[in-house]
């Protein structure tokens, strides 16, 4: 784990065990060789984003509960699902520096192992009392295959607007980060108004991770970064400082990137990031998630004052400053 | 529909209107793309199997209520995403005489599609007032998926016994088929021996129709079917005529069925038919089919006399005599 991460964790006393167990627990199979899969994909754990969120807002509004161990791991297989499905869909070759499962497996394998995944994070979550988990879980996934769909059917679409690909990473992430905040506030027994400001706060840091992690791949270095980068580019799926490229810089700017990303070049990368930076659509991109980083910390700001309140501030700054 | 199946839902008095509905309402989007996906696949609506199973089982138990229609749509939702990944891991290029999804938006598209349909099958699911239906629809996904895992683990595995073929069409499509009965009965008050006597229904006609299914894959007609077949071989999936031919066939037989089985040669499909026919491999699957079609309607025998029994009885027998 990220080493500013698992200090923010450990000063906050959030704790994983619980979680990690309920998670195996749930996977365990008579089968060995579903067993390997599942210790294969238990090693991508990385940075444990979303169970946290689901126990530091239960912090922040109450007292953690056997609940809160159970929805953190269900949100966290979801997203190890998704992971899954988005190898196999980007042919990535590496996921948190080891082989990713399609490579290991081959594609079918990775498939099946997603859907496994996605079915016990339900079977997880209908253990839970209330079918209020289940029904939100439920609309969240709903809300995360589409975004996907949405940006498979926007890719190589060099018009795609601001707004649509605002719409794009809230539905594919911040709907799932925001979930994780409500489940946290509710099952601690907080109330509308409260669960309200969790539910902004969840939506605006996943909204500005969403465009960290686009320019990560478009920018990072894939050794720090521990997965294949450069994949958006290669997919043809235009991320945040590509729509600016292409709608404000200047003329020869533009005329330039639209040539480089109809051809997809072997040298493509190399060439679109000195235009992105003589652009400084990298910026605009890093002021864009900036303010929703000042969102999410606004909206907490009314919280009364405890660790794990500050330790959704210091994570929701962690998410524009992170290189992995 | 089969017109065979048509009649018998007829005659019983089962109609899909509302669970269409359901369905259909379930999955409407804001995102006028995702409808279209919707429709292609609604167009693949075949035999309704699973969704009659849920009414005729409540109906032999009792009366119907909205949660049957819920449980239909759901287990109808969660059947149609295992085809759409099916087809993307098959490489099919037909289902229902109509183009594969796969082949019409190309595999990402099918694979997140078909992770749309689970997510809104398990959202469905969850609109029910008890647990009870998503604990046992969650446990039962989590069943398919080890079977279709178990699948591909054991693909080009010519020494795969007949338990072992036994226990992954149990896992994979019986699971699933009993579970419906199960719900079906559960939802009608039926008492727990009831509802065991359902859920052995259920298994039984699972693997007679799985037994049946691998053999139209081997030996059925293409245009009759109205989906790609022989993929079993292509695949080098093992199913139990074959199991048969290399185990119980004479010592020739075995090794030319072998050596084909090795090859994958593009003739292998006619020469693979010609050793099966020899052998009396089809016949002994189709003898196997049928014990377990008897078993079937053994276990519905003691319920009290009713249409919906009736129909039951007769849609196992349709299980092994049907061509698609």
């Amino acid at each position: 784990m990220h080493a500013t991460l698992a200090e923010l964790y450990e000063t906050s006393g959030v704790r994983f065990d619980d979680v990690c167990r309920v998670f195996d627990d749930e996977l365990l199979s008579d089968l060995p060789f579903v067993n390997t899969l599942c210790e294969h994909v238990g090693r991508y754990r990385g940075k444990m984003l979303r169970p946290a969120l689901v126990l530091l807002a239960g912090r922040a509004c109450g007292e953690l509960t056997r609940q809160h161990r159970v929805i953190a791991a269900v949100v966290e297989m979801v997203h190890m699902a998704t992971l899954v499905h988005d190898d196999v869909l980007d042919e990535a070759d590496v996921r948190r520096g080891l082989v990713a499962l399609n490579r290991l497996q081959g594609n079918e394998a990775a498939v099946l192992f997603g859907d496994f995944l996605i079915s016990h994070a339900f079977h997880l979550c209908s253990s839970i009392d209330s079918q209020y988990a289940s029904r939100l879980i439920g609309s969240t996934t709903n809300t995360v295959c589409e975004g996907e769909l949405m940006q498979i059917y926007h890719r190589g679409d060099l018009d795609l607007t601001e707004d649509e690909y605002m719409q794009i990473i809230s539905r594919k992430t911040a709907s799932l980060t925001s979930t994780c905040c409500v489940l946290g506030a509710r099952y601690a027994g907080a109330d509308p108004a409260t669960i309200g400001r969790l539910e902004a706060y969840g939506l605006n840091l996943g909204i500005a991770f969403q465009i960290a992690d686009d320019l990560l791949d478009l920018l990072g270095d894939e050794q720090e970064a521990g997965k294949t980068l450069g994949l958006d580019l290669k997919k043809r799926k235009l991320t945040l400082p590509l729509i600016h490229l292409l709608g404000r810089a200047d003329a020869d700017q533009r005329a330039a990137a639209r040539r480089l990303l109809n051809l997809a070049e072997p040298d493509c990368l190399r060439r679109v990031r000195q235009l992105v930076a003589q652009a400084g659509s990298d910026e605009y991109s890093r002021g864009v998630a900036r303010r929703h980083v000042e969102a999410a910390l606004a909206a907490v700001s009314d919280l009364p004052p405890s660790a794990a309140r500050d330790s959704l501030c210091a994570l929701a700054r962690f998410t524009v400053d992170r290189r992995q």
